[in-house]
């Protein structure tokens, strides 16, 4: 089979990366969906839509800067939508679409581990310190 | 049902973390779980234990400095193990326990969607940059 070979495809197959590849666009992917904050503000859309100031507010500890930046990555790779709704004055309202929905549920299972994970975790701390200080 | 409440705890539940209060610690392991370094170091040692070289090798572009620094932090938060293997030189393993297993799973899943959706994502990154240009 033929494909047709960008500068930026790190394979024969642009539609399917590999990330085990330095090359491959599929890399800056993983890094933005991969990003505690990407996976906060997928969490919070995926029940719906929200607009800035209330998405700001449910993710306690973001600063204006990263939500406006990550929600902007996250509209340039299709995965959130952006529209702009005439009212005084003007609102905007942030939304997955289906690429990001597809997203949501991988997500939402890194999500839980972290959380599930805490006790396990401050326990492994606890001992590696232990240990360190041996 | 009473629960010893560590100053670092952000609820009632020092065992369960809860992502969207800015002061739970299970926001620090999701910042490490979520990241591209750790998904690719824990989807190479998902299959076996790896030394230090030939990890580094199997994750083309990742710095010494950078695997040094994850593998310390994945080690630390109890999901690698690292083992010095008495040789000449002396050798260091590392592995996954099984808190580290556990998390293999959810990051499988979000490596899968970043390789899958490499061209869905190159389509929509086309059609922003001509909205953009307008």
């Amino acid at each position: 089979m033929e494909t047709s070979q960008s500068s930026a495809s790190c394979g024969t197959n642009p539609q399917h990366g590999d990330l085990y590849s330095a090359a491959c666009p599929c890399r800056e992917i993983l890094d933005l969906i991969a990003s505690k904050w990407s996976a906060l503000i997928i969490g919070k859309l995926e029940s719906e839509p929200h607009r800035f100031g209330r998405l700001r507010r449910a993710i306690p500890g973001i600063t204006q800067k990263m939500l406006t930046q990550t929600l902007r990555r996250l509209e340039g790779d299709g995965l959130v939508t952006r529209t702009v709704i005439p009212a005084r004055p003007p609102q905007v309202e942030y939304a997955l679409t289906d690429l990001g929905r597809s997203a949501a549920e991988p997500l939402s299972a890194v999500r839980a581990w972290s959380e599930a994970n805490l006790g396990a975790i401050r326990a492994a701390r606890q001992r590696f310190m232990e240990r360190e200080a041996l």
